[in-house]
């Protein structure tokens, strides 16, 4: 039996958050990757508001570029994110979650990561 | 003493290639993996000619946002990246490069991954 994981909150300081860079529309990509396995199971995206929320609730929380909404991964799945690490990349224009995944994956599609699809002959 | 690393072409269709999308500036975002560790080492930015040259050639090849030009890893820095795999994401807006790293690293910085500094007290 696994035992159920826990949300715990990943420290900042408010100048580590200014170094974040945003697009044109206000949003930075988000590398999400399996702790311990180190699969890459997705990349979403993340405006000020949602990296803030996820760095004080310990959860991924993305911007939906499609729906123009807040989304929180596992509210609709079930398949929840819990940080364990998190990165900010050389130029401060791209994040990198480390986290716990929860039941069967990250991608809609039911695989567990979103990059299923080698390149390659079917 | 190791063996120096050799660039070998990723098989493609036309069909997976006319499946990734592109932003509004022609870019589709490239994250890049250590072959073997898992490491993430960096997030990078490929149009539809610099992923079809990097599947070809088996080298990664970006475009640099901020130079406005073509830009093949390791021209430069000597540091270059032999990819091993590649795929494309659910909806075909995300690549991911499992890669052989030569040299120090993938950072401008000299560290290994861009990827170097957690959130978190210094």
């Amino acid at each position: 039996m696994t035992a159920m994981p826990v949300a715990t909150p990943i420290a900042f300081t408010e100048e580590q958050l200014a170094t974040v860079s945003y697009n044109a529309d206000g949003l930075v990509p988000a590398i999400v990757q399996e702790h311990g396995t180190g699969q890459v199971l997705t990349l979403a995206w993340m405006n000020a508001d949602t990296l803030r929320e996820s760095l004080e609730t310990g959860r991924t929380v993305f911007w939906s570029r499609s729906r123009q909404e807040r989304w929180r991964k596992g509210d609709t799945s079930g398949d929840r994110q819990f940080i364990r690490e998190a990165f900010f990349d050389c130029d401060g224009d791209a994040l990198l979650f480390v986290v716990e995944q929860e039941g069967q994956g990250a991608c809609h599609t039911g695989n567990r990561s979103c990059f299923y699809r080698p390149f390659g002959p079917d």
